[in-house]
């Protein structure tokens, strides 16, 4: 019988287009995590169920989680925070603070399936470990900002506030507001008052949120992106951004692509209080996650992604059997140049058909050796996209191709 | 209560210095699999456990399999080759044949936690589906060659065989064979009697084995690798190569490095009806799976590893927050220029402290901007390593740190 072919609900497939767009903006931003002197960090995709139970707030029902051949309740990791966290605490002897790292992995969430929301997702993570001082926040902050510079976005805006501004308001409420944006004044105020209090209480938060000022942190940390040349157009004050994690314990912030209103593309925040659930002694940290399937989609929104379906430069065709050793021969000669060359796989097939297949895998150059060609030493090389064609020598072959 | 930190049997964390190594290899691994014309496919890490049971042999107890939050029974991706066959008859209208895709992902399999065997590992595989001709197969195996060619490596293997030469022989005896160099002619005699067989039938399909001829198949590839320029000191005929896996239906090849006795670095073969699982019509394949924590694990035995525990260039120190802005502007002046600059993220932390920092994390170079300096319109460079120092304008330190 056959089994029919199909992806679990939430989980994707990226075919090469798509997985080429995907691998373009992975190296942007590991490009700009190592100008900012991050280094890479790795984790299981298997952690202890504990390590993760108890963290992350109102979200637990989301995680992957199961008993594993040995008995042992285990989840799938569901972010990278936690596990780096615990890193730190395992590893305490090889770890010096600060310790500034990144993670680009999979999480996995069981969310319900719709529209934008996905079970499997990368992550980009940077965060900067033993550092109490808002100089911290800042330099995480600066790198924020750099990584949507570098992407080629001009209109963006990361907004910063601090979790301290809040301390005297229950946790409820501050994850109400956080969705001030998606369901406005009114929203947010009903929705404080199903939580229990009054619309007194409820209006009073609100407005202790919206006259708030920037405290010395914030002051610091505006002053850190000014000295390190940011324009003030890519950053600001935002009192009702608010995160709905339950760890932060200072500045939290967001990056918002105007012409894209999925939701913020990127959030951050510091948490002083996680690596101590695994020893006795706090360690400071901050840092931000990316969310890369939105950050890809706005960026395709705005043109900011290579359109290509193929990083090969050339398909050496096969004439016929007879003549397959020098195409094999051209072939490795340009691969040991660095040129991407594909090589047409099947000695028997028709030239129109080997045309056909560079034609629709999006291969921008051929070559074809037949008898004439190899008498006169020399390959004929056709640009697809112009239909030119030139007879040209092994070394200016390479030359050309090169550039 | 504390959580005790710990990561589950047979999974690893990657500190840094490892990490940093495992992305030298996986980038130098991309970029010989786009040198050949490969175009990357990313598949869920989680599959319908269907999807996976029945194709896999012996090994099916090893799969990482449990019921989601839906009631349906899923399993971790076990490996990449039968995914990619089941996005080939998912997709049947986007992709064209022949299609040649590569997958570097991680896979997992419960296996019995031991020196070197790990239940989450990276795979790296590239195969070519489509092509019936052993053109493909060859190219398949010349991009082997160019792998380990490409890592440094002078003195491998490539061992060759064709399953078509043992059609007349049991699976079970085949399996067997496989372990030839295990555990000795003796004890393979021995495990084929243990499976049923008497003493001439065992003597009969070792003999018939240890004799065996390439067929034209072999005999196609060998003048194929030839062609291409590969040096037949890299590749050779062993009949005594079987593979484990019992789909494989042509050619097989593994790789050996002399040196690294914990067995082979990667393994190849021909599946012609792997995809037939899926769809009512086969799709012949052929391609192969590199053993990356093997290879990973040689190269660093054959010194071909780069030694390094930072990318960093250099780190700009604060002598003092009221001239902490100086420092700041030259870090994101180097940042601009694509000069990997990292910066102290304390403002209060005396220099000391700031020195020991990059000399732990390995940082090559630091700069100093103290009073002095600020006045004189200059940065202090010291080279770590050399002890050497010396003042420099900024446009002369972007020359120095770009070399």
């Amino acid at each position: 019988m056959k089994i029919k072919p199909m992806t679990l609900k939430g989980f994707r497939d990226f075919l090469p287009e798509a997985a080429l767009k995907r691998q373009y903006l992975i190296g942007k931003i590991r490009e700009v995590f190592e100008l900012y002197g991050f280094l890479p960090l790795e984790t299981p995709a298997l952690e202890y169920l504990e390590t993760f139970s108890g963290n992350i707030g109102e979200d637990e029902k989301l995680f992957f989680k199961f008993e594993d051949q040995g008995g042992r309740k285990v989840a799938l990791r569901y972010d990278q925070t936690v596990p780096t966290c615990r890193v730190i605490a395992q590893y305490r002897n090889l770890i010096t603070l600060p310790f500034k790292r990144y993670q680009i992995q999979t999480v996995w969430r069981a969310e319900k399936p719709q529209k934008g929301r996905y079970r499997e997702l990368l992550q980009c993570d940077a965060d900067i470990f033993g550092v109490t001082g808002p100089q911290a926040d800042a330099e995480v902050i600066a790198l924020t900002l750099d990584l949507y510079k570098n992407f080629g976005c001009k209109n963006f805006m990361v907004k910063i506030n601090d979790r301290s501004l809040f301390r005297t308001m229950p946790y409820e409420v501050i994850v109400t507001i956080d969705k001030l944006k998606k369901i406005g004044k009114e929203g947010v105020l009903e929705e404080i008052e199903k939580k229990g209090f009054n619309k007194t209480q409820a209006a009073e938060f609100l407005s202790t949120l919206m006259n708030a000022k920037p405290n010395e942190t914030l002051k610091t940390i505006f002053t850190y992106l000014k000295s390190a040349g940011f324009s003030q157009e890519n950053f600001s004050f935002d009192p009702t951004i608010a995160r709905s994690f339950n760890y932060s314990t200072g500045p939290i912030w967001e990056v918002v692509i105007p012409e894209y209103d999925a939701g913020s593309v990127l959030g951050g925040e510091r948490y002083d209080k996680l690596v101590g659930r695994f020893q006795n002694q706090d360690v400071p940290a901050t840092g931000f996650a990316i969310g890369f399937d939105r950050t890809l989609e706005a960026l395709e929104e705005l043109k900011l992604l290579p359109q290509e379906k193929t990083k090969t430069k050339v398909l050496v065709t096969i004439f016929s059997p007879e003549l397959a050793p020098e195409s094999l021969r051209i072939a490795a000669t340009l691969r040991q140049n660095g040129i991407k060359t594909d090589v047409y796989p099947n000695f028997d097939s028709k030239l129109d058909k080997q045309l056909k297949y560079a034609d629709i895998t999006g291969i921008p150059y051929i070559i074809i050796i037949g008898p004439q060609e190899k008498e006169k030493g020399v390959v004929k090389l056709k640009n697809f996209r112009s239909g030119e064609q030139q007879e040209l020598t092994i070394a200016k072959l390479k030359t050309v191709l090169s550039s």
